[in-house]
């Protein structure tokens, strides 16, 4: 085991108007401090990349603070503990938490949560379907979404890391599931692996009415649950086909994050009184308390192929890290994206 | 006891663009047909006047389908039974429900509530804090909104039927209650007798940037519940100042009602989503089964001066229904809008 004797990472310069660019961050190279009571450190193995990073990226109010300028970009991420000043780790460890986009992790013990690796199952994996994603769609179905057999349930960016778990969920759930993405490969995934009911390509269907009608011929019987990532007017065509008592957890509305001037609500708001429906914004982090079990309930169905996951895992230093956010923002990858940073120790 | 022999009614001719007008409607006189099993016969003694009327009278999707054109105006009313094919009724009674603009009415006693008149308490209050009304704001926080002390509440439209029972009842569980009304005077009845903490009289905040001030300094520890009633700008000024975990009971949208081509979403939906925040729409009829305990709930707080209560009842024919409705949008009346028709008997 040898010892880092500085970290380096991308701290953020300027907020991007649009699309981020490596412009938007400088390389910084930080000496590392002796460790105080009840840090760990932690090499980075995995950074997850979410639309929440661009987010985090600009000045928006969100359920967490911007990321000021000059501190390093906040990301989650898993590494394995290299050095422990806490009782609760010990050097081999896994953890997962906001680590950053940097390559050596400096934290309280108590700011990470511990990842204890299952046999067989890639580490990746707390990171997806066993993460932050995969339980994010678990919590959003169970408290809020709550699909009963034989209703309709639409998911949005389904083929995402969120939306695909949320959908094959919804299917283990009895319901007819209707997934919404943007190319026919991710369809095809989803109707001929994931098992969903219909799919709706919605760069073919690139107009309110042609979305409108998309949706009413998948969904004869209207639709009970909207899991909603992308907001726009995917919501407005879904909210004029809910049914009495739709639920709708509010998940992403990724749709809305790049263009301030674009941000506006659904047409048809009243929807929500006139089908007294249900709207409610969540993240997991409101859950804590019930990782564990959700967890356990989940490795066997994604073990035992009950529930099919794709990932994309781009493999390069930090630099790379600009690139794999906008590349959530063209709708290239499918699944969940993350990047494997290049080395593997420090 | 006389016996009628005929009904005079309004029925709905063509659909009003804006306001509606007496244009809109017929004054037509039915002879009446014997009872049969199961029915009773109603003489009307008051007719609710609700924001809900006007929506009936367009062909906007709504919780319940539009009244058709050649069809009895529909309206919430109160009346005596004047004879009885029901074992459930017998002549004397009272009922309330869906009687329609019309001095009598005939109907499935299964279809309208029996009302129990409590001695001293006047029969207008079952249409009002102990009727409809009273109930959908106290459902509406008791399912929903759920305040707790120490908590902001703003309710909108404060010195309506509803609001102003949403608001005392906010105050009642101890939180912080802030009260949107369109007048001065409605303003001072809602501090100075319905005992709220502050108010806002938005015809003086006439601009998105004085009602978001408005709010934000009668708001300083930001905005807990929302009780909904206007939608609008209104609306986004509340969604731009709620704090985490918000609740925000959708009652109505009267803003919206009038102009169909001004119907929009909140500009900052995604406030809902960033404070994870909860909007649901609900009718009373969601809750029937609790409207006798929620009733006996209520009575004590009103007769005991706990809940003021305030009351426009206009006298006069079936002609002055189309005005009463206006009087709603112009912001004229305070609490709750009645009718009681001339004739008192048949």
């Amino acid at each position: 085991m040898t010892t880092a004797h500085s970290n380096r990472g991308l701290i953020l310069k300027s907020r991007p108007k649009e699309r981020c660019s490596l412009e938007n961050f400088s390389l910084v190279d930080i000496p590392l401090e002796p460790l105080r009571s009840g840090e760990i450190r932690i090499e980075t193995l995995y950074l997850s990349v979410d639309p929440t990073n661009r987010i985090w990226m600009s000045d928006m109010p969100g359920y967490m603070p911007p990321v000021a300028l000059g501190e390093i970009m906040r990301a989650l991420g898993l590494g394995r503990v290299v050095e422990s000043a806490s009782p609760a780790y010990k050097v081999g460890d896994y953890a997962s938490g906001l680590l950053g986009w940097q390559e050596v992790v400096t934290v309280d013990a108590a700011h990470v949560n511990k990842v204890e690796p299952i046999e067989g199952v890639p580490l990746s994996l707390f990171l997806g379907p066993l993460g932050m994603t995969g339980l994010t769609a678990y919590f959003g179905l169970k408290h809020i979404g709550k699909p009963k057999a034989g209703e309709t349930v639409v998911v949005s960016a389904a083929a995402g890391a969120v939306g695909s778990i949320a959908a094959q969920l919804a299917r283990q759930a009895g319901a007819r599931v209707v997934g919404i993405a943007g190319s026919d490969e991710k369809c095809s995934w989803l109707k001929d692996v994931a098992g969903l009911d219909a799919t709706i390509n919605y760069r073919r269907a690139d107009s309110y009415d042609a979305l409108h009608a998309a949706l009413q011929a998948a969904c004869p019987r209207g639709i009970d649950v909207y899991f909603e990532n992308v907001g726009g007017q995917t919501l407005e065509a879904v909210l004029s086909l809910i049914n009495l008592g739709a639920r709708i957890p509010l998940c992403g509305l990724i749709s809305q994050y790049n263009d301030a001037a674009a941000l506006h609500g659904p047409g048809n708001f009243e929807q929500i009184l006139m089908k007294r429906a249900l709207v409610q914004g969540f993240i997991i982090l409101d859950f804590a308390a019930e990782f564990g079990a959700a967890a356990r309930e989940l490795a066997p169905l994604v073990l035992g192929g009950k529930i099919k996951y794709q990932e994309s895992i781009v493999r390069g230093g930090l630099e790379i890290m600009v690139d794999a956010v906008n590349m959530l923002f063209d709708g290239k990858n499918s699944g969940k994206l993350l990047v494997e940073l290049r080395h593997q120790g420090i």
